[in-house]
């Protein structure tokens, strides 16, 4: 379950991580389905599909969407294909990033995107302490 | 222009205003893309794209969506061709409600999906109030 | 949670129930994903993807999709608008029952598609009723 | 033609030739139509989606998902072209299996997703063997 509150609380601290430039943030539940989103002023339109495309990847592959950019990287004819065969539910960079339970289970994810791809990873790993109260 | 601080007001304003029933919120800048959201917990899976088409088809037609659904009464074959023609960019029910500015600018949308569309509006009103800074 | 095995018992309950016209049957877990699918015997083509439809309208809107049905019979417009913004994920007839655990919570759905919706959605209830044991 | 009992055989064989992942299985007939699908308790979000394009690639381009993925690997923007050509319906990866007749014509398919590619593809022929018989 992604409650609402503690997705709030991620997604205020995912864009609370942002540096320079402005980002857009999303938390999907454990079924790939929003519960919270947030654009920053001057983050340029696509950055909501992009971060929802990061975040959606992560939980339909199963793990961070760093991971599955590098996986990209060395095959990138099969992850094009996964891209179209879900609809586009898949963004090949970093900034995905999964929210487990303490056993392991996906509860959700948060995507971000506005930054390089590792400042928007940074971002949604903050996210994920604030989730778990690590903050 | 569509600050986040000022949709997340908007926002808050109308996830309070719900009542017995959970909802979800979107708030949209006058281009039809997405600054905030929220699903609030208990709230089913498609509400997220219900309160988006209500909100983007009131920015799409420059009306809100309860005068669309009425005229969609009056005449469904062609809100209906609408729908497919801008690949479901419009929910034909009350609960989408725009953002004008003192001048009549269509500033940007409230859409708001979960309850009757009577309860959704009065919502997505409160936001829209809250906008404006009418507290 | 949908376990597999739960998620073929329900099936192998749905897939018996079947009468004279052959069906197709799917469970679906609280996230709307596919768990578990079987299509009978001389079931023409679509069946899958009407049952998948029934099946996910039921989790998306809350509610078993006859009684979706019923309200899409007096709001037919803004029925056709919520199919075609969430992609076709909305079928409009019985078949698509929705399977709560004790507490009221949506753990996901079953959804059939062969016969007349009145026979499909008894097939799917007689699924349910294997999940939870009532055999 | 597919028989729900023989591609039930198939896809039971199919799953339990999975070793230390979980996978998703799916078994279409001649016209790339669904017939039997589940996926194991764990198995990401995507593999339904992964598991039916290597099976409908396979049976949509004449060969083995494998066969294809060596081809995409010297060619990949024709096959990328094919991927958005038919809407998704082609995972450029091994695990996509042909089911043919002792006279060579196909008779439908096996995909899997979850594993690697080569596992998958080992699971999806263990499917095809049971299919046949060569238990």
């Amino acid at each position: 379950m992604m409650p609402l509150a503690a997705a709030r609380a991620a997604l205020d601290a995912t864009l609370a991580a942002a540096r320079a430039a402005p980002i857009a943030a999303i938390v999907l539940d454990a079924g790939g389905h929003p519960v919270a989103f947030a654009r920053q002023d001057g983050a340029s339109l696509f950055r909501h599909d992009i971060a929802r495309a990061k975040a959606l990847g992560a939980i339909g592959m199963g793990q961070d969407s760093a991971e599955i950019a590098d996986r990209a990287a060395r095959n990138p004819a099969f992850f094009t294909s996964v891209a179209v065969a879900t609809g586009g539910a898949l963004a090949l960079s970093a900034g995905g990033v999964l929210i487990r339970s303490a056993g392991g289970q996906i509860l959700g994810a948060i995507g971000v995107s506005g930054d390089t791809p590792d400042i928007d990873a940074t971002c949604a790993q903050a996210g994920v302490a604030a989730f778990h109260g690590d903050r």
